[in-house]
């Protein structure tokens, strides 16, 4: 019997029959992680990293497409156990871990060069001194680069992925330049983007890129871009499918 | 009465009511002229320079939005030739005038920190010694990295830019990076970007970009996706517009 505490729920993502231990006080799913999840090229086999890995969301969505073991690393305690029941719930502890760490020091935990692919989903708010904060500490952290950066991310990343490793992240749009820098500077060639537009005639407010250690920096894609809602307000088919196996 | 060469023919932009000489030998503009002038924030005032001009098409169909004055940059004479007689025909010498040099040499022909909007239509692809290139000179050159390169275009754009003057392009998607590079080494800071995509679920094949001299780089803006054929492969409505005034 899985152990809720107060105001947590499980909820289930019914495109893969995945149970998910959420909590709105703490950390809840949000779309963005189904959309990376979905966007990444997870491979079949090797050892996958999830950095800021929430309650485990992206995790949990990656391990039934493949025989990868998948490793969680997350910083905050709260969010760390539930990512951890949420893994035996599922009963997916063969092959699923979590790992609670700072991702700035993860090579104390994961060795160098042994990682075949990354993802994350990280804070998108920069850290300015005045910035306005989430008053709730968990969300805040989660949400605001107050202890993590893009370049903290590819910094590791680039540290952990074996060569031609490739890692994935979901980010905001106006983030790009940022991350394309610190991609370059830690040696990831950017190959796949996909920008994500909430509907018809708006701009575009999520970014989905995946870069390649090593890679060449010729032959970057831009996918066809993806929407979220019709004109109705409600989730178009193709989102509906990844959240829920139907549309 | 215009004179025509051998092989050349008038052909009309419908939506503007702009008449072109074309030639399928020399040149002929592509869609990505239209694009690019529709994707711009042509200025109503000021100085307007088009680089890598061609017959000019670029510069006439902003023509009929702006009161600025508009200069179209083209190296190579027979196309020069053509867009000075476009002009002529119609009747746009009051405002637009075309030179008849190489961008890289641009400053002795227009004073740096005077120009308030450029727009480029360069040539797309890299020159490579063994490259394959289309055996038309006019049409190699037009196309190819013989001449001018995308370094060239924003070096020689960031000195005839006032400050926080602007330049939009249109290039290929796989550029996106190099594009980037280059707009940063020369002080410009993308703003806004939009991919281009055929149809429905396939990859972006064209990007129009704009950015701004000495502006800040935060900010940028990814605007809603523009798609150029229906599944009856017919020009969309939108496009349709750009180019008839009517969909």
């Amino acid at each position: 019997m899985t152990k809720l505490n107060p105001g947590e729920r499980i909820d289930q993502l019914l495109s893969q029959d995945i149970q998910i231990i959420q909590s709105s006080d703490v950390f809840s799913f949000s779309l963005d992680a189904v959309l990376l999840a979905h966007f990444a090229s997870i491979p079949k086999r090797g050892a996958i990293v999830d950095f800021c890995a929430g309650n485990g969301a992206i995790g949990l969505f990656m391990h039934p497409r493949t025989h990868a073991t998948i490793t969680g690393v997350e910083l905050q305690e709260k969010l760390y156990d539930m990512a951890k029941r949420s893994i035996e719930l599922n009963q997916f502890n063969d092959s699923m871990t979590m790992i609670h760490a700072d991702v700035k020091n993860i090579t104390q935990f994961i060795k160098p060069d042994s990682v075949d692919f990354i993802t994350c989903n990280p804070p998108y708010f920069k850290e300015a001194p005045n910035s306005k904060k989430n008053p709730n500490p968990y969300l805040a952290i989660a949400r605001h680069e107050i202890h993590l950066g893009i370049d903290d991310v590819f910094q590791q990343a680039s540290k952990l992925l074996k060569m031609n490793g490739k890692i994935a992240m979901v980010h905001r749009p106006d983030r790009l330049i940022d991350i394309l820098h610190s991609m370059e500077k830690n040696r990831i060639a950017p190959k796949r983007i996909q920008f994500v537009y909430p509907k018809t005639n708006k701009e575009a407010n999520t970014l989905l890129i995946e870069g390649i250690k090593d890679g060449k920096t010729d032959g970057l894609r831009i996918l066809p871009p993806l929407y979220v809602y019709g004109e109705d307000n409600e989730y178009l088919p193709e989102i509906k499918e990844m959240l829920h196996g139907t549309s």
